[in-house]
């Protein structure tokens, strides 16, 4: 984690979403932005929840990303707590392999938007992704680093398929 | 509603989900069991959940049924902040026929309970007789009313089907 | 299981449900709630099913736990055979991997209902949890237990994640 | 329905399934198979089915089909308690479309057999067809009459489309 | 297999439907059932499938069980060229768990009946017992050992689980 | 339909089918793609599918386009039966919306393919254009006509939505 | 659409997405934030959607909100060619009522991420908020006007349900 | 891959989906259909996409086969930019095993076709046998290798199963 200021709070609901979140993580830290990580379980430390997600335009954070599994109200609920954006990552769940986790994070109501990503690891890494475009709307540096990610991104994939 | 202190909390996402919760009052009111209705957003009114929730028990109530669609966060988000018995009814959403509200409201995580009934108007009449079964525990009124409405449903089935 | 007279009764379709509805158990008997577990099937032995459901209230029972996978009809057959709250847990199938076992318990038509948990052992512990917070309401020992079950597993949750 | 003794029993879970029922009669009526139908349902009448399945075979019934919807427990709990061939009509239910209905139907444990036909209309006359087929086996009449309905439904088939 | 004439065809759409299939089969030899199995695959041996299904009865077969897999056409198609009573087995498909056979099977339309069983093994034995219980209808032999099939699978569950 | 020699067959389970599957014969028509339609249904007219598709090479044909709906069996087994392209079009079933069909027509087994388009009237046209577009190879003409088809069609896109 | 400089760019894959899509337009009017409305087709106009995402950034645009539905293009491919953050509207389909449409928006592969909103209105209007709350980090007046609008939102929510 | 001038394109989205698409590969060379294999990814790459796409035709590819897995764009996206034929393989992806690329990949828009294939790889192998059908309509050597096929195909299905 970075030690200047967070501007992006990474928080999950369990312990047991860290491998897939700290996927997020990796890739703040590739971009170079600053972020935070927490555990806020909103069915288990709702108070944590509100105090965090009240807080959080306070005291600098620019995006929350929240990941959780199952019926996962996480993000939808800071999302109710907060004016900043939040984006949701479904964490794939045991019996139904995170569709009940995506279908009870970005069905949210007419008025509080979560921006949903793909189920699991891939959701974790583009979450960072979407939050790191929206940090470089207004940071040249940060703005560099993604293009070049993508730019790397890009010449990664090879030309023909190899064995 | 009821005149003496309602000890069952119907609670619903919007106004827009009172056609189907009603069912879940006209039910209690046949059963003679004292109940309010009010209008708790776990996503416009954090707040209000929150009071709501952590006021139940002391306020008298016994049980809570709350009906929510699409992304459902209130049955679960209120029995993140009360030890009372909580019963989630699934509303049927526009595009997804509740199959959405139902996962969002039954797949909680270990630690959290929420007793759910089935999707729709089925599920509001059944969230009522669910909790009269848990207030006949100790009201035998209540319980010789509720035996009596199950018998009078079984009375009702007829023989043959009929043009 | 507790000596004393069950309160809990554990019901369940097969041997093969037992590693998910023990945690029902297990769970009970950490709260001190007096319970029993059998095995009733629905569909191989419908005359005990009978028998246990017609004599569940006379015998003493309070709440009913009714863990099913597949074409689950142990718990609304329980339901549509007692005054008793009756509530659900869908184990896991091996196909549809609990999908089937959760419509077919929670679906359950106007005038009987199951109150249904998640699908699996979240759904086991919960099911207990909320029998709990049934017998609590007119068991203040009990009622103390799960307070400090819930305030302890509040207090469990780590600040961040870990490694 | 046929005056001669019911050597097939067509049972639904409620009145508002006649309307696809019906079909299944009209189908055995067409094709001179006795039969009768009932209303049974497996929630509200326990009793009343108990008694249905555990007399059928006495009463000279060779096939039995049960339409229901939703947690659909009626054509299973009758095969629960009757060696007879049990066949299930998978009622389109309201919210799920009939696909909880489906599942809770088809998705019997080993040992306890239910054929199970297409949700609705179709499934309700396709039942009656393989009633029709399994008594043709020991019935030459019923058998020819089996056959020219098949004949004739290949002979309706026009062989360009039309406006 | 059976030395006496076949009365029941058991096919399947490939040898890898075998394992699943070959479950029938044993529960039939259990129950003194005469039996075949034959691999006939609708897509790939059409000539062999109109044949199999064509001649069946004239062979002296009563019920036919047809297993398959994804696309599942065989138990259709046999249904569209024989009389007899034909029972579908979907077998569990590699992505998508037999959702697909399943509904590829039991969703006939409106004349060609299709008695569905549950998706893989338990939907393999139940076939058979089906098969067993329509061929009971006309013989006591297979009839009293279906009873005693399922006397002993009722007597064989025990009362409490076990360890 | 065209006075030459028809190169694409257009045949569908029923003629509830053809509101739908006349797209694909008006869209022929339009790009001058000599077509016929005909009804063919596989499990009403097993016979005459067999017919069909076992002299559609020898007959001209080039590409034949097959629509049908819930368990869809009419593609797979034109496939069967035929070395020629075969399209499917899965039709909207009336409880479970094409989902049915699409499973039934797309998860076809190794070595019998399906060249599957959407559900439904978009399929119907597609089904057309991906025929057009096979014909295309060896017909100058045809290639023509379909390139000033695309053209035409991004020509209609308009830029800005209008009231 | 605002004079000013759109910064968030609405596009859609057709006209027939307007009604849902206007919606985005409508909220961000409300909230005073500059846009434009583009019909940009992945599909019939890939040339376009190119020209589109290419450049805009350098014209200044901040944010751009994709809608469209069934296999639903637009978002994603969008996303391949900006750097700017992409928000993704599930249009509802015809026959699978959104959840192509959903499943095509949110499931992108790591590396190029798609804020996914609800299928339908709701999401159309919660695009515009996430919208707003992204340029409201940097922009005092929206942040202030987006402020308002959620309070504006929380009081609207009654106290009770009325008739 | 054939060393004469590839008819067959075969594009996959990323090299993790070599093991699923070179059984495509291996089919085409099994039948002597000369073919190229590429890694084009419509996220990572458009502007590769887009040039090969645009350049297949000219440059003598007459069929194109794409998979990709999850928000799968490849194909349809490739078919908004070439005349020729495209087939689709929608690859297993990890949360949903596949359902999600098959919609993205089936539900194509009016007007731009994708012929779909089964998940995963059934669907390469058929997507390879369905080129090869249309390869065949004007190569009479690919014809008679793919009548060889298919015939070797059905003399390889055996009589009964074996253990």
């Amino acid at each position: 984690m970075s030690a200047s200021q967070a501007i992006v709070g990474v928080i999950m609901g369990s312990q047991s979403d860290w491998p897939v979140m700290k996927l997020a993580c990796q890739t703040l830290e590739q971009l170079g932005v600053a972020h935070e990580a927490r555990i806020v379980s909103a069915h288990r430390t709702p108070d944590r929840l509100s105090e965090y997600a009240k807080s959080a335009r306070g005291r600098g954070l620019q995006v929350i990303i929240a990941g959780a599994g199952g019926a996962a109200h996480l993000p939808g609920m800071t999302a109710a707590m907060t004016p900043l954006p939040v984006l949701g990552v479904p964490v794939k769940s045991r019996a139904l392999k995170g569709m009940d986790s995506l279908l009870s994070i970005v069905q949210m109501p007419k008025g509080v938007p979560v921006g949903t990503l793909a189920i699991g690891e891939a959701g974790a890494v583009n979450a960072a992704l979407l939050a790191a475009s929206i940090i470089a709307l207004n940071d040249s540096d940060v703005a560099a680093r993604l293009d070049a990610y993508r730019k790397a991104q890009t010449d990664s994939v090879g030309e023909a398929p190899e064995e």
